[in-house]
This record gives structure tokens, sequence and C-alpha cells, in this order.
């Protein structure tokens, strides 16, 4: 039996508020010459105490072993088994450049690439150009490019050599095969439909395809597209539907309310910084709703890119500025993370991340600083990642008895 | 959602070496008049710096409350879930004889016995014969019966009064009932066939028992043959099929090189001793392989008998040893059993086991002896035996990320 549709069953229309505070890869492995963990290296007094009054543990956000893409460890904390509820590459592209993805849509990730004379893929990223030169190229297939009559053609930068492929219109599905080859030396794959529903749509992409190659023949370096990742749009039940829970979302970028977006969430884009973010959940704190998502980016990015110190500097930010959500005074506050993700590693990992819920009825431990291995002797122990909303719930009030 | 599935689809061709060090039933329950468990008792210092090192924990190996055989046990350690994988005694007891069985082959164990005058069991072991005695009567039936001309049989010595029944040859199932009625003072039950398909090996045994019956009755003790659990033999999909690992069994025992076979590992059968095993880990480290797995027997063996100090002398071998493994610079090294065997209890036991996992980015927590409780503590916390192959992919760089 799956957990989460016992809370759906449970879930009550009235009780307290929730925030999640998420610190985007903040989990992490120790630093050669800096003493530990990013979470362990920063000066967090706030962040310490609030762990001195809260529930701690770990979240093991997928499973076992597993190494969360930004997709399934949002996906976890909200409640959504990410074994269970798949996002594909073409549908997450395109809510990650903020696109209104419509029921329906059918959706593809783009890499402009170089082909050769004979065809043959020579570079899959067209030598990585610039984003600049990625926006003329998408208007220049905007405007060139004529499809079937009832087929909306949207095409959108996301950056480089990246961009998304939407296509609108009745009868259309997804079963189809990348064009992207995935190695070079060999020509692009023809697209290909995997059920007879998305023949339609793979006669669509082959004429997209065909006009795109010739719209680009003159190119110096991204002579040809890729796509990959087709996927048709269909929302998820939402956070209402599932969790009474009506949401606002708090980040400074795309993918993330995106997702959020995706699970029925308002949206809220703050200006850049995470005293901005702060600021933004202090000023949309209402009646309005009752989950607030603030998402802090920068402990991932500088996780990604191994600047351990600079991981370290946002963590001490964050702890500046949490007495402000603790000021709202919510009736739940959890702070955590989606995955891990070490500097040591330059990228996301499996290992579990650090938890905390402070309530008035969260049974407080005796862990006192909120890092990764104090975190180990929590009552909360270690758990699915999925396990949080419930636990969230029910400490905001919103779970009924179960049974009689 | 299986999680061993999904590693499954993140498996990745290339990656670093794996070495588990399996000691059989060496978790326990403290000794009277000992000062704790037999890990608790043993001098470990090697064992315990490896702790240091390490992410502990302790592994539930097939669920809660369930005491695991050496299959199941074995099977959770390599990620196949003991409760969708079954394997029955039959093919157990070929595979613990190291009895070369082939797919389709119908296996079932056989029990010499002693029956009256009327035909009625009066001792389902026979006085437990000698292994001499069983080897007599094995020749004696192998030479006498004659079967259905298209079936092969084979039928094998295990050790005292067990033997193996094999059947080889087309159109043959294996849905019969057991004919050993697990009581004395009632005759031998009929084979029946519980399908159709396995009516043709329901002739054939009702004809070898008929056969065996005659043969023995002269015997003093062991004149009739009980058997049970007959199963048909299919491999499972191997671990090179599933996980793209390809292993080495090191093992002194049978049933875990059989084990080992069953899941497609090659295998080296080591002379007798710790010692002796340790050394051919380091005499066949080499890129043929990439996942080792050395067996030490002795340490359920002592628990089964209830040598406590004995158990902890092996223990304290291992530790001698262990340096050879670490030696080597596996990218991930595992210490850990596939039960507990308390000597208290001379059994095995549903107790969960202490592992440690030493890799590069293992998270090394706090734990600093390798024993039941302090493992507790550990960062790996308290989970499921199949979650460790998942975990020791992960920290040899062989799962891919999970989702965009």
């Amino acid at each position: 039996m799956d957990v989460t549709r016992v809370w759906e069953g449970l879930a009550e229309p009235d009780g307290g508020s929730i925030i999640y505070v998420i610190m985007d890869g903040v989990g992490g492995l120790p630093f050669p010459g800096r003493g530990g963990t990013a979470l362990e290296a920063a000066r967090t007094p706030d962040l310490d105490r609030l762990a001195g009054e809260s529930s701690c543990g770990l979240l093991e956000m997928v499973g076992p072993g597993i190494t969360p893409g930004s997709g399934p460890g949002h996906l976890a904390l909200f409640g959504y088994d990410p074994l269970e509820h798949n996002l594909g590459r073409g549908v997450l592209s395109a809510l990650g450049i903020d696109f209104d993805l419509q029921q329906g849509d059918v959706a593809a990730r783009i890499n402009f690439a170089t082909v050769d004379d004979d065809g043959k893929v020579t570079d899959r990223r067209a030598g990585r150009i610039d984003t600049e030169t990625n926006r003329g190229l998408c208007e220049k297939l905007r405007n060139g490019i004529t499809l079937d009559p009832d087929v909306e053609l949207f095409i959108r930068t996301v950056s480089e050599h990246r961009a998304v492929l939407v296509l609108r219109g009745p009868g259309l599905e997804a079963a189809l095969t990348d064009t992207d080859p995935q190695k070079v030396g060999v020509p692009p794959l023809d697209p290909h439909a995997d059920d007879e529903g998305s023949e339609k749509a793979e006669g669509v992409i082959r004429s997209f395809v065909d006009q795109s190659r010739e719209l680009l023949a003159g190119e110096d370096r991204a002579n040809m597209v890729l796509l990959r990742g087709f996927e048709k749009y269909e929302p998820f039940p939402s956070l209402e539907e599932r969790f009474k829970l009506s949401g606002l979302c708090i980040s400074e970028y795309p993918m993330y309310r995106g997702i959020s977006r995706l699970l029925g969430m308002d949206i809220h884009t703050p200006p850049s910084g995470v005293k901005a973010s702060f600021e933004a959940l202090e000023s949309s704190w209402s009646s309005d709703h009752n989950f607030y998502f603030l998402h802090i980016k920068k402990t991932d990015s500088y996780g990604e890119s191994g600047d351990f110190d600079a991981k370290v500097g946002v963590i001490e930010e964050v702890d500046a500025l949490i007495g402000k959500a603790v000021d709202l005074d919510p009736d739940v506050l959890v702070v955590t993370a989606d995955h891990s993700t070490p500097a040591l590693m330059k990228a996301h990992s499996w290992h579990p991340v650090p938890v905390m819920i402070r309530a008035r009825l969260a049974r407080a431990d005796r862990v006192e600083r909120f890092d990764e291995l104090s975190c180990v002797n929590g009552a909360l122990g270690l758990r699915p990642g999925v396990h949080l909303i419930g636990l969230a719930l029910a400490n905001a009030g919103r779970l009924a008895k179960y049974g009689a």
C-alpha cells in the first residue's frame, strides 16, 4: 500500500500552515582541509538552535544508492513517489524555462548540433554556441517552418546549444524515439512512433527535422537539430486535490517554479539573492496559502562547481535569514534539501540529506546541530524522502485519525 | 516499485571494483559470562579502524522477524529480493554439492529413511547413517534403476542420510507433492502432480520410488527413500545482466559457490581455512572481475554448534587478514553477514547484522567499532538487506543519475 494514498484519504481541509525551506543540494561529504561537510563547516547558530527545538533525521530521497535529478528530488519532497511519477526531459526542459505547458502538449529537448557534408554528427552540442546565437536560430526556425495547420509549434531557447520544442494540437501522442544518436560519426536517427497513436506526431517531427535541416544548412556550426525525450504533458493531481494544500512556490529559478506549477502551486518569482527570497516569503505570507515552498538554489550551484567555501557562505546566509521564517510563526517549519551535492564530487549524489521539522507537536530530540552526522541520531531516523509531506501534514493537524 | 529494478536501469558498464567480505552468521547475542556478542568480545583492531573510515549500519536481511536460510540471506546481499526470488530445497541441495544443474533440470531432496514391515516410516533419517553408507546406497540405486529412456537420472550423496535426485529430459515439470510425510507411523505419500505439465515427472518419480523400495528392501536401516522439495531449475537473471557486475565467488563451501553460479559468477574454490580464502582473493584479483564475493563459513558453523569462543576466534582471524582486502585498494569494501547465528541459540536468527561500507565517497560516520550495537548509530541506519548492492554500486560509481 502506497502510504501517500493513505494521506490523501486522511487529509483535512483545515489545519495549520507549513513552510518548506529547501536548500538545494545542501547535503555533502567532508571536503579535504575544511574539517567536514559544508553544513559542518558553516557557522549556523540559528539553524542549530532550530535543530535543538526540532525532530531531526535524514531523508533518502528516491531510494538507496539513487542519485536524484532535480525533478525526482522535489517530487519526493512533495509526496509524489518519483519511482511512480515520471517526469521526462522534454517536459522538465519546458517547465525549466517557465513555458506554460497545456494538458496534451508534446515536448522534447532540442540540441543544436553540427553535421558534416555526409550528414553525420560531428558535434552533438554545436561547439556550445552562445545563448544569443541560439535565440537567433530559434527565431529562424519559428519563422521558416510550416507544419500541419492544426498543430501549433513552439521553439524556445534554453541556453547555449539547448532549446525546447513544444507541439500543441489534436491527436498528438509522444511515444517517439529520439533523433539524437548520442554519439558522433553517425547521422541523426529517424524519429519512430512506438505506437499507432503517435504516428501523427511522428509525421510532424519528420517534417520539422527536414525543414530545420534546410533552414540551418548555411550555419557554420549549428546546422542541425537533435531531439530527445519526447513526452506528453499531463498535469499531476495537484497538492490541493491530494493533500488539500494550497501552495505558493518562491523560487528564483524556473525549473522549480515549473515543477511547482505542475503540482498546482501558485508561483512567486523573487528578485535574485537569498535575502530577496526570504523577504518574498514575508511579503507573500497570508491566509491565501497554507503551504510555502521556499527554494534556495545556490547551495547546489556551488556544490556542482566544487566551490566548497561559497557553499558554506550560502548556508551561513540562510542561517542569518531563517529567523524571518520562524518569525512568521508557521505551524510547521521544515528545513531540508532535495538531494546532496558534495563539492567534492561536483555533482548530485545519493547520500541522504539532513532534515528538521519544527512544530509545536514535533518530538524534539537530542540533536543540537543541523548537519549530516548529527541528524543520524535524530528522532525521525533515516527514511524515504516521500515520507516528509505526511509528517508535515500530521504536524500541521491536517491528517485525521486512521480507523476507528 | 521494486528499487532493484531501478538499479538495473541505472547500472553502468564502467566503474569501480567491489569486494564483499561475508562472515556467515557473524551477528549474534550476548553470551553469558563473555561480556557481549562474539563481535563485541573479539579483539578486532583492524575491523574497528575500518569501521571508523566507513558508513556503518545494520541490515535486516529478509524482513522483520524473519530468520533467513542460507539461500535467502545471500540472495538479499546480491540484490535479489528473497521474497520474490524463490530458491527451493531441491535446487539448493543440488547447488550445495556443486552439481552442475542445467536449465530445466528437476531436482529434489532425498532422505534415506527406515520403514517397518507394513511400510510405515519409523525413522525419517534412517538413524543418521554415515556418509560412506550413503555413497554405497546411491551407487546401488544408480546401478539398479531403469527409467523412461529419455530421462537422465542423477543421484548424489550430500551427507549422512541426505542425498539429491536430479532428473533431466524433455517435458519435465516439477509441480509435485512431497513423498516425505514429515512424521513417523504412516507410510510415505504418493507423489502427485499438481498440474498437467508435471504428470510425466510424476510417473518417473513413482517408478523411481517403487524401484528404490525393491532395491533397498534388504537394507538394515536405510530401506526407503523420502523425497521433498521438487523444483525445476531456471537460472536467475545474472549479476552481469542486472547490474553489469562480473563476479568472482571465493568460497570453501559448495552451497555458496552454487548460489554464486546461479547468479552467473565465476567460481574459485580455495584450500581450507580463512587465510587461504584471503590469499585466494589476493591471487585472483584482476581486471577480469569487478565484484568479489569472499565467503567465510566458520563464524556460522561455530554459531550453530554453540561454540562462542571458537566463533570469536574466527572473527579475530578475519580481523588479522582483512588488511589483505584493504591492500588491494578496491573502490568499495563491504564487510557484513548473511544473517545472525547467535551461539546462544545454536541456530540462525532474525537479528539484523552489522554492515560497513568503506569507499572514498561513503559518508564516514561516528561508529568506531564493528559490532551490533555500535552500528546502531551508523549513517546507513537499519535497512533491508537487499539495499546493500545498490549502495555498493553507487559507491563504485556504477549508477547513473535518476531523472533529469
